[in-house]
């Protein structure tokens, strides 16, 4: 299952295909809560075996959880749980996912980069950035709290705006370019600051394309989009709830109808 | 959702069913608990919609229910929780089925009755029965703690054991002649007994032809199934649950499919 504030049809629509796919005996079900303590201690009560965890609640769960394993441990904030007989475990697929697509696409970690955004993703973006070997990381965010408390914890800088920077790598790690969100139509980044970068990581998995990877695409620079993070992270929650690892086409598959 | 301490796939079977056939944007899952109050919290907190209770849950989950209806509070026995935007509502849909059955079959009031058994099951057809006009009710029961108490509440009579009654319908609200179970090849009364009923009443749903049901069906004698109680008691919950009735042709057939 999953709890989310608005819970969206792209994981059970993911794992369900995945569990009929492969003739697994699971059942994936949306939901949201204004009771988190409830909700998970219903889930412990209940045998339910996982739980996708989406805004608000990935650091409200932290103190309901039983286990926080290294992922959701490094960044203060869960994105999976797993109930292995009563004893709730947690994780961040979020981060295990970004940080192996920057290995995976081979981004020089050499770069500098700029991240969009001070919440639970650039959390686990700017904690994958460090883990990959980034040295030179600027996280930009209008919120100057939380924006300088992520930038502090790693070393990083902080900065409000772009202003002048051309960093080679720009990660998106706002709802900037989300479909149907106010920013549905905007890039996070300036569009001098796309055209002088390497690499361009969007983290908004809904459209595929968002304006930001629009503008990268057409400078023919490097790519990471939301959808891989997404269908790797989710891969991944798939295989802690049910002990099976799909191979890559069935994750693509899955993938494809889950946005479908 | 079901609550029971063996969870079964019939209810499972038979809603999803009918969410199928009816196109209606509904799952059922069957799960048991070791932690009552935390799974019912956990129903209220995720709001999911609706609970199947079975044993040992019926009487248990009372005081985590916000309004009893009628058809609980009379037997003090809850098998449908309705959760309403956060209230939920208690029913017992078993006892409806029971007493409309009596009904439909014109089952005659004038019998003398005895229910073998002193259960949730049992009170629901005591109820059904004293509700239905039936005036000379026995319960046979061996626990005389239960037994005495469920007959003296409504002013009926108990006995450990049949002996030389011959009722006129006979009703078995006890477990034996249920497959899989220690007495599945056995029949809850007497040969005799059986031979000189008018009417045999059997509550047990798997396999629709118990033992009990095989005899009096031999007899000609007008016989009640499991299956027929199982059958309305889910419709009466599909309707609490989702505000459609089914057509009986639906309800047979997914009936006859949750038993396949």
């Amino acid at each position: 299952m999953s709890l989310a504030a608005r819970p969206s049809n792209i994981g059970t629509r993911f794992h369900n295909y995945l569990y009929e796919e492969l003739g697994l005996d699971f059942v994936y079900k949306a939901f949201t809560t204004t009771d988190l303590p409830a909700a998970i201690a219903g889930i412990r009560a209940l045998g339910i075996r996982g739980c996708g965890v989406s805004m608000p609640f990935k650091e409200a769960c932290i103190e309901h959880v039983d286990v926080m394993h290294d992922s959701a441990a490094a960044i203060a904030s869960v994105n999976t749980i797993v109930n292995s007989g009563g004893v709730l475990h947690a994780y961040n697929t979020d981060y295990e996912a970004v940080a192996m697509l920057l290995a995976e696409h081979r981004v020089p970690p050499t770069l500098t980069a700029a991240v969009a955004g001070s919440g639970g993703m650039a959390k686990a973006v700017v904690a994958a950035l460090r883990d990959n070997g980034f040295g030179e990381v600027t996280v930009i965010a209008r919120n100057e709290a939380t924006g300088r408390a992520l930038a502090d914890q790693y070393g990083f800088d902080w900065r409000a705006d772009m202003g002048e920077l051309r960093p080679g790598l720009l990660v998106n790690a706002t709802p900037i370019g989300m479909s149907g969100g106010p920013g549905a139509e905007l890039s996070p980044f300036p569009r001098e600051a796309v055209g002088a970068a390497d690499a361009v990581f969007d983290v908004v998995a809904l459209p595929p394309q968002t304006p930001l990877i629009r503008a990268a695409t057409e400078q023919g620079t490097t790519v990471i989009t939301g959808a891989e993070v997404i269908a790797l992270q989710a891969a991944a929650q798939f295989e802690l709830y049910t002990g099976v690892r799909p191979t890559p086409e069935q994750i693509r598959r899955a993938s494809e109808y889950s946005r479908s």
